[in-house]
């Protein structure tokens, strides 16, 4: 017990979650992106426009990190925003996109901690649900994170 | 033809589509929301407030509204925001939503022009894409609107 309970106090003091900072461009977080999708290279301004675009949100737009403190390195990231309704007497809907954990230390729950973390932040601001869209193979990943499948997605392409 | 073309035009005088305006409220919008899910009545103030965040968004959040001019109601909507992105060399993609025509008015293409609205929206502020989320039974409405299946979307409530 006492092993077990040094081992996850050592892993939490290891990976820290937090909300992700403009300096993580120098820890790899582009290039974990692009284990998701095409991410190229992304020029310094370009990130800090975006980052500053997106950090004028708030609490609207969110975008979390997982750093392994020993490497200095962004291993798993996520993010959410807050869509607001008119329905539901003005509700409010949080929306995760761009999940993913470094292919090289998978297997340790940092993608489930990431969903905690967003989907604890969409509740922290009153969303009355959290929605995610995710190919069929993932399904059972956000069925251990308390999801469960309602709809179907549809995209059309313009490139 | 000549009849064909003055129908629609007639049609195209009488429906017209445009983005929500304040006092869209006055013209059943609130009451049009309720056929798609739960929409109790919303105060003018709060109906206003919440106007006027999403207005501050400018072309990244809009909804669009088609107006029957006979009856002065609104009788379609829908809504589609712009997420701003890292990956794809901080790209954007448009997300539709809360999509309803009037029950008593279906059958006259309106639902195909307001997702045509939002859909050239998306793609004329820059979106590589746009997706939405919807019930299987709509999915063969979504692909006359140039959509097709990618994934499917999970969900968790909190209330």
């Amino acid at each position: 017990m006492g092993d077990t309970w040094e081992n996850s106090f050592t892993e939490q003091e290891r990976f820290r979650i937090r909300r992700l900072e403009i300096s993580d461009k120098k820890k790899g977080f582009i290039e974990l992106l692009g284990q998701l999708t095409v991410c190229e290279s992304v020029s310094d301004k370009d990130f800090e426009e975006r980052y500053q675009e997106l950090a004028n949100h708030g609490d609207d737009h969110v975008i979390c990190v997982i750093e392994d403190t020993h490497t200095e390195k962004i291993v798993a990231t996520g993010s959410v925003f807050i869509e607001k309704k008119f329905i539901r007497n003005c509700a409010k809907v949080g929306h995760i996109e761009d999940v993913v954990v470094d292919s090289a230390i998978r297997g340790m729950q940092l993608g489930k901690k990431v969903v905690g973390f967003l989907t604890d932040h969409a509740c922290s601001v009153g969303c009355y649900k959290v929605i995610l869209d995710c190919n069929t193979e993932n399904k059972p990943f956000y069925e251990k994170c308390g999801y469960k499948q309602k709809s179907v997605q549809m995209v059309k392409y313009f490139i």
